[in-house]
This record gives C-alpha cells, sequence and structure tokens, in this order.
C-alpha cells in the first residue's frame, strides 16, 4: 500500500496508508486518529457502550479482535478479553500464544478456557458427529460458551470483531438467499437477556479489514498469523471474495451495501425475545435444548459422556 | 466443457456439454431440448406471448440474441429481426455482418437501421456532447429507436436476448445500492402502452450464458466475435464478474438469486403508467422531453443540427 512521495491527507506528513473507499492517505499516526474516530462514531451512532463502562473483548488472536480490544483501551473502557481454546492443533496454539502475547503487551487481563474442559469434546468431534459444515458448529458452541462465560465473569456485553467486509459479506449471502429473518438480526448490537444473553457490540463495523490491518501492523501487535485450516469452502469466504472484488473495481461498494441496509431499517436494534429455557443448560431457547446442547448431545450420543479425559485449562 | 465418458442425463449417448447449476450433460440434441423448454417455460410463466404471434426479435448480432430469434421461430412464432447500426467501427461492422449471416441462414426478415441515419449522430458524439458513461448513453438511445421502430414496423411486442446472468448481475447491484425504483421494474415482461410503447419480453431469463453459448456453437450460429470495446468499465460488468464467482463456486447461486427475487414479486408484470409525452418525438414521458431528446438535444447544441453529413440506411 506505500505509494513514494505519498503525503497523509490530515496532517501532509509522509503517509504509508491508501485507503481507496474513502480517498485518504495517512501516516501512522493519524491512522490510528481515524480507526479511533470512527470506532467512537459506532459507539454513538448505534448506542453501543456508556463511556468507561466494563465489557469483555472476544479475542480470537487475529488482527481484528487484538485491534478492537487496544482500541477499546485507547478509548477508556474498561476491557478485558476472554479467549476459547478450540484444540485445533497448531492454529490454536498460535491464537492463544498471540491472545497471551497481547495481554502481556496490553498488561489487560485475559480469561481462558478450553472447550475441551468446557464440554468435554474438540470441537472437530462434535461436528464429525453432527455431521454439520465445521465452521457452523464451531460458531454455534463458541457463542454459546463466550456468552454464557462473559455473564459468568460480571460482564454484561460482549465486544465483537466483526467489520464491514465480514457484515458485508453476510448480508450479501443473506440478500441473495432472502433470508428475511437473518437480516432482521443482522445489526451492530443484538440486545441481551438480563442474567441469560450478553449484550453483543461490533465497535468496528465501520471499518474495512485492510484498516484494521494496517492499524495493527502499525501498532506492531502480536497479531497470530496461523488461519485456520478449517474455513477453507465455508461460504462466507465465497462472498467475502465476491464483496471484494466489487469494492476493487468500486471503491465505497461495501460501505454503500451494508450502511445502505442499516438506513432502511427502523428504530433501535432489535430485542431478543425469548421465553423458553433449555432444559440442559438453562440458555433461553425457543424449542427444548438450546442449539448448543443439541451438539453437545448428538457427540455424546456417538461416544458416551466421559469425564476421565478432560483436558485442564485455567482462567 | 468437453468430459471423455461424459454421458447425456437425457438420451445416455456421449455428452458435449456439463452445466454445473442444473448438475446436467447433454448432447447436442438434447441440449436443444432443453433450451427450448426453458424458454418455453418462461414464456408461459411470465405470459410473454401468445402461441404464433408475431415479434420483433431486438437483433445485436451476440450470441443471445442469435440464439432466441432461432429459439422463437422454432417454437413457431413469426419472428422477425431489428439491428440498429451505431457506427463503432470494426464492432458495428462485425456486429451487421453476424445479424445478415443469420438472417440468411434463418431465411428471416432483417430490419437494419443506422442511429447517424436515425438522429443524425453517431452514439460516441452523442455519449461525448452530455458527458455520461458511454454504455448508459448508448443504451437510452437504442431503447428508444428500437422500441419507435418496432410499433412503425407493425410489432406490438419486442423480445431481447437479456438472461439470467444478465438480469443476475442487474439486480445485484440494484440490491446492493437498495436501488428499489430499478427493482420494481426489474421483471422478465414490461408491459407498453398502445401506439406508444412496445411491449418486452426475456424469453431467455431461464438461461445462463454459458447454456446459450453453447447453443450457438452447436447450432452453428455466425455469433459476432468482436466485442464492443466501449463495454470495459461498465458497472454491470463488475457486477457480472462477482455474480460469475459466486455461480463457480456455488452452482446455483445467480437462480436463487434471480427466481427468488421474482417469487418475492406480487401479481402480473407492471404497467407503464405515463401520461405525458415529449414534446420533441412524441414518445411517453414523465417531463417535457423524453431521455433520449435530451441526450440528442445537447448533441445538438453542441455542433448545431446538421443534415448534410446524414449516413445512408436501408430496411
Amino acid at each position: 500500500m506505500q505509494n513514494v512521495g505519498m503525503k497523509c491527507t490530515r496532517c501532509r506528513q509522509p503517509a504509508e496508508h491508501r485507503f481507496a473507499s474513502h480517498n485518504v492517505h495517512f501516516c501512522d499516526r493519524c491512522l490510528g486518529v481515524f480507526i479511533r474516530r470512527q470506532v467512537e462514531r459506532a459507539i454513538k451512532q448505534f448506542d453501543m457502550l456508556q463511556p468507561g463502562q466494563p465489557v469483555l473483548v472476544a479475542l480470537s488472536g487475529g488482527k481484528d479482535s487484538l485491534v478492537l480490544w487496544r482500541v477499546l483501551r485507547e478509548l477508556g473502557y474498561q476491557a478485558e478479553a476472554i479467549h476459547i481454546g478450540l484444540g485445533l492443533g497448531e492454529f490454536s496454539q498460535a491464537s492463544l500464544a498471540a491472545c497471551r502475547a497481547m495481554a502481556e503487551m496490553e498488561g489487560g487481563r485475559l480469561h481462558y478456557f478450553e472447550l475441551a474442559q468446557l464440554t468435554g469434546f474438540g470441537v472437530e468431534e462434535i461436528a464429525r458427529a453432527n455431521r454439520r459444515q465445521f465452521c457452523s458448529v464451531c460458531g454455534t458452541v463458541k457463542r454459546h460458551f463466550v456468552n454464557r462465560l462473559c455473564l459468568e465473569l460480571g460482564f454484561d456485553t460482549l465486544a465483537m470483531g466483526q467489520h464491514l467486509d465480514d457484515e458485508a459479506a453476510r448480508l450479501l449471502g443473506n440478500m441473495i438467499h432472502r433470508r428475511q429473518d437473518f437480516m432482521d438480526k443482522q445489526w451492530p448490537v443484538l440486545e441481551g437477556v438480563a442474567g441469560k444473553f450478553a449484550r453483543k457490540v461490533k465497535p468496528l463495523v465501520r471499518l474495512a479489514g485492510q484498516e484494521i490491518g494496517a492499524y495493527g501492523r502499525a501498532l506492531g501487535l502480536p497479531v497470530c498469523q496461523v488461519t485456520c485450516s478449517k474455513s477453507r469452502g465455508a461460504t462466507l469466504t465465497y462472498y467475502q471474495e465476491a464483496m471484494d472484488l466489487l469494492e476493487q473495481r468500486m471503491p465505497g461498494t461495501k460501505r454503500a451495501l451494508y450502511f445502505g441496509f442499516l438506513e432502511g431499517k427502523d428504530g433501535p436494534a432489535p430485542g431478543l425475545e425469548i421465553s423458553g429455557e433449555c432444559v440442559r443448560c438453562g440458555a433461553p431457547t425457543f424449542v427444548e435444548l438450546c442449539g448448543c446442547c443439541r451438539l453437545l448431545q448428538k457427540a455424546e450420543a456417538r461416544r458416551g459422556p466421559r469425564s476421565d479425559d478432560l483436558v485442564g485449562g485455567h482462567s
């Protein structure tokens, strides 16, 4: 992205970063100003957080969540982080190492749990037992436990690293297949249910992955460089490819899509109205068992529950 | 597309054509059956044509309109064709040659007009004078004259070669930019206004460009191989690229998008409700001058109208 002689749009010093969708160039320092402003604007626009409030960041080890943690702390929020180890070999080891390095760099608190400790299963075993797409199973299980642990750790709000690219790609898939129910819920804030569901906020929705990545590099954050080998073939990646193509040809297309969509929505973020409770774990659900417990039950049925092979974890 | 040992899904003979979105293989003969059935189905589904009725095909010289002409005649419609020469050098010459070769092969009647004869201007000059995107200007002018000439030639229905790829790409662009008014009109039939606007039908909307191209090659149609150099950079081509990428990764995505969209629409094709008339040419319009006359007026203002350089054409 570096051009010889490029000047920062804000301060006229030499610039290292060029973002076509905003038609701007930034030096490292002004990139930070830009990133913080966009996050502040998203937080204010969608009423995500109160000044200085405690918030738990769902930390994966990737650039997005590391930058999110940094920026929330820069903006004065009491942000701690949670990471769930999925037991996916090198990827999980590298992710945990990145999270720990970040916590040390940040002087912030990282809560670490292992899925095997929480459930008795690795995510691969759960996916195999259910014969469902890996990413979908992994997402369901991760969301379930991050949500539960967030409340158990005393936070009512979870901050997640999804950004403009993620949301635009997801929206594209939902539009193409006319998944109106999914679109109704695709909002930068998902309200919680007191004591049951954490409130979820996505402060990076105004930023592109490229912008976040540039800031992560400029700050020298210890971003995990190993990618999950399981994500290949996930349909979301195809929508991301298509949106990347459109963004490259017509800079600003992602913003036009996602923010146009949000403008078209009336009123505040949708609240959760779930009256039932999972008979197994107590999580709010429309049916007898919540989505995560349904997955776990099948995994148990396949091998019978065991407690002797639980892997120790620590928080 | 040819696979060794591939068998036709219909007749079990050796197959030359493979279409991933339908998960079928066809030999040349069964490809023809498939193509005609899809066209028949579209005509019936959207009430496009009455059996054997006269219809004018907008012939560009490309594979889509040549196949359309052939198939409509195969299905027993009294189909003649119209081609408008745009004066774009080699492209226009090759397009006209293809249309004439097709008319000869078909033993069908081709009505030929030149834009310079109709307006006194080449399409490049009109676009320059208006400082608007070339494809948009060219499309407006072509549509205007094809429509007018269709009625003057005694036809009330114009058949156009747009197919699934075109409609899916256009829909994608309209969805991304939330152009609801355009989406309301994006229908495989556009009703006409008696004596004012020809009824427009798109019998190829159930077929992909790849399927149409394969049929054109199987029949040995004299398809124009020169592409318009002006279409590079037209935004529609970017949406086509994005849809091609999605279709390649997830066969059937174009059908899901476009037919899902049509299902979501209630009732019959939208009628035109335009009360005003263009003061210059009498075409229905909401404003004083129709879109085409506005373009022509600017071209005239730029050089002053001349009649001495009109190029002769013939029908």
